[in-house]
């Protein structure tokens, strides 16, 4: 029988709020057995480019990474952010050990290819080195990634977190029974937005097409649930989306994606 | 017999001229056996403070870290500088694996403690974990280190990348043959400033005291060979100092300190 596995990922919105952040890490250090964190990046990036006079180009309105903002992405998350998170897991006595995909060659990607849009600096991932990966939890070291990448060919890339981590959980299904967790500020894909408890309890192909289709999930859900879907295809055991107390399924409300 | 170890330091001066750290690095990856980089922060986080305007303070001529500049260098030498370090040696071939002293709980320091002055968020080395800096070493990766440590009650604190170095030398001598390498823009300690090539092959304490006294040897140089003394006295093989061709010995131009 496989070891088990969890996979968290955390984004923008609990990074950006203090209490939030210490409440998610506490619930992930209480996690038993093996665990790997991955983070987004939050608001202090956007803030940071904004202070240095660095201009956000955008294109059709979605955002384009110049190489001055790769530089600050990866100052930010890679720096600032990351070593924030592993600093507070040491002091809760959790080994953490905060990587980028270039550390280690955890993970490699490929810049995108230019079609009508260059995005510039993004990176889509191709290979997550599962074994390096296997070295670090072996040695109880807990890996906390940020979603910088690398192409091998000297050249970091910025990559969507929700992606990192759906790869990242595929990958280690290999030898581990892998449950993914996306966490954020809501307890889970809510029925109605303004209702905080109307969180769907299951959502399989079918629930999640008609969901699309009434306007229930759209914008920042629709990756995160392609992202699961995509992992429960390539043999992760559990894909849940929900707050930190469903870490370590302290609560009953929480998502949980269905085949 | 030990394996042989060499522990690079490669300071400011390097990193902020592209040509010079990209040679150190090729010199750097081409260390047969096993290696571990540390680098310093050079003017980048300086330029980067002034236009966030983050006010640099002064104590008595020596710089203070307040908890604003400790952002900004975890940022700029764990984040940028150390992940350009990393692809960079990724793309030579070379498997490096970024770290600071919180990841993996590599490096514990304490806040120095305040006398006459308080110099802030400045860390001096407790303990360097060896053994976890061994799994790494036994697994094929290259440990990348920004001098960012930390004091495992949730603390990061900025570190003299120079002591760094010769504390990790000292502790990794425990398995290994070290060698210590400071690497900066100079052939070696200069007896005339004016003249490049003036190197002074083997320095000894009697003559580090005459060249002190006879004002040779002052400012940033003075802790480099204490730190360098201090590490032969503790084990280290051997230290030398010396530009990026002194890593794999391909020039004789070289400082060499001995007992």
């Amino acid at each position: 029988m496989k070891n088990k596995l969890k996979i968290i990922k955390i984004g923008g919105n609990i990074i950006d709020n203090e209490n939030s952040l210490d409440q998610a890490l506490k619930d992930f250090a209480a996690i038993k057995g093996d665990k790997i964190l991955i983070h987004g990046g939050g608001k202090l990036a956007t803030n940071i480019s904004r202070t240095l006079g660095i201009e956000t180009k955008m294109h059709e309105g979605r955002r384009v990474t110049t190489e001055k903002e790769l530089e600050v992405v990866t100052m930010v998350y890679s720096g600032l952010i990351n070593k924030k998170i592993v600093v507070k897991l040491q002091q809760l006595g959790c080994n953490a050990l905060g990587l980028s995909g270039a550390d280690a060659n955890a993970i490699v990607s490929e810049k995108r290819a230019v079609h009508e849009i260059d995005y510039g600096f993004v990176g889509d991932v191709k290979q997550v080195n599962h074994q390096t990966i296997d070295v670090f939890l072996k040695n109880n070291l807990t890996p906390v990634f940020s979603a910088i990448t690398h192409d091998m060919k000297g050249q970091l890339l910025n990559t969507n977190a929700d992606t990192v981590a759906s790869e990242v959980a595929i990958a280690m299904s290999k030898n581990y029974e892998t449950e993914l967790v996306y966490c954020f500020e809501e307890k889970g894909v809510l029925q109605d937005i303004r209702n905080p408890k109307s969180v769907i309890p299951f959502i399989d192909a079918r629930l999640y097409a008609e969901l699309v289709q009434r306007g229930v999930i759209h914008t920042g859900m629709l990756p995160k649930i392609q992202n699961g879907f995509d992992a429960l295809q390539h043999n992760v055991a559990k894909v849940i989306i929900g707050d930190s107390s469903a870490i370590n399924n302290d609560t009953v409300l929480f998502t949980t994606l269905v085949l």
